[in-house]
């Protein structure tokens, strides 16, 4: 089985010009079949305080309504997305950018009203693995922003760790995926205060051990769900760590298998 | 050979939601392969001012500064072409929205300053009419905005009646392409004060008779003059006319051939 790689940054390297010039350099060089998974950061908010337009908060959780969901359409899909493509181009990697939309790649539904609205907020449906195999075939490499629809006309804001993690689950019946999750931090720390103390391979059984332990609590606890989840849905691996984690000369991430 | 349709709509279409809808329908009902070509319309100008960025003009010519071009990239590349392409998809036309930039598409350079400095404005080298097939093959339909690359990380803004040209001249080696220019008016008339005076066929005599006549003159002549420098390099057809001429039942625009 061919090998793919999924990888998704974060606002933290999108914001940082420096991080990000890095970032795509390693990602440019690395080899075989690859897509890219971004939001879009701050650049969103700070766009909609300057058009005027008020961030909605419910419970800590950010409301996507009409006016916040053409912002990010304009900063997610077009000034973020276009640049990271001109900018792969310019190192010979032949990106294409979309959004869930284009070419009906991530099929997704409005979040159901519960106890909070939040707007236009997709929840994915699934992937369609045999158009995304056709662009890969065809020597591209797909760069996808935060972004889906509902097959009705209906763009929807949708979670970028969400949207990497559902196209490496459905891409798995055809490639031996692996999943990356590059952020600030060099993987998961055995010690929160030391940043090299990075525990390099995580499995069932040590995932259980740490839970056990503690080391594994608060924000950590969602991002390893999600990756247990998309591990048994067939991903191959799942990496966590920082923009070294692409270049291939370090390993100090973490690994996390079934 | 197979044909394959090249539309480009104006701005007063993507203005005027109604229209705009019309069209949609008409476009998504075509038979066969096609691809889309659109500008910004106003709304990049009317973005713009919403953020306090200054329109500059030399000589009654748009300058695109960093600025402006990056309101370009939200509007063109983000907002009018991720709804076109969700509008599309919900009328089960399998649409994904491109830039010159994406599957590296259509290379260009910065046009040279010499009495103006244009700033970052693309003129188009080349298609890359291999991509562009392998996406109408895999039956996709392809939307491209106005929007072009340098291949060194630089986006370009570039008119959309140039690209939709280029586009056809660069499919036609592999397509029996047609062009169709769809605008506010019915077709070239014969009197600019009856609307319904078309002139339905244009071929290289009548164009020498309707010059020497004075029929075709101003904003017509650098469009026409456009058409011919298309037909000489082996597009089929050229058509021009509004968005019924989209619709097969209607007949009343004007076809130009060699």
């Amino acid at each position: 089985m061919t090998t793919l790689a999924i990888v998704k940054i974060g606002g933290n390297v999108l914001e940082n010009k420096e991080e990000l010039t890095k970032f795509l350099n390693f990602f440019a060089a690395l080899e075989g079949a690859k897509i890219l998974v971004h939001g879009g950061g701050k650049l969103a908010t700070q766009m909609a305080t300057h058009l005027g337009i008020e961030s909605k908060m419910v419970a800590g959780r950010r409301i996507t309504d009409a006016k916040s969901l053409e912002v990010i359409t304009m900063v997610y899909a077009g000034l973020t997305n276009k640049n990271i493509v001109a900018q792969l181009q310019a190192r010979h990697c032949n990106a294409l950018g979309l959004t869930g939309a284009d070419a009906n790649a991530i099929q997704a539904h409005k979040r159901p009203i519960k106890d909070i609205d939040y707007g236009f907020v997709g929840d994915v449906d699934g992937v369609d693995s045999t158009v995304i195999s056709t662009l890969l075939t065809a020597g591209l490499c797909p760069v996808f922003c935060a972004m889906t629809h509902d097959g009705d006309g209906q763009l929807l804001n949708t979670n970028a760790d969400t949207i990497a993690s559902e196209i490496a689950i459905g891409m798995s019946g055809l490639f031996e995926t692996s999943l990356y999750y590059c952020f600030e931090k060099k993987g998961v720390l055995m010690d929160i205060s030391n940043e090299d103390s990075v525990v390099k391979h995580i499995d069932t059984n040590k995932y259980n051990q740490l839970l056990e332990q503690g080391i594994i609590a608060d924000g950590m606890l969602p991002k390893l769900t999600n990756c247990f989840h998309a591990l048994n849905q067939n991903v191959h691996q799942v990496c966590i760590g920082d923009i070294s984690m692409i270049h291939k000369k370090s390993d100090l991430f973490t690994t996390i298998t079934l």
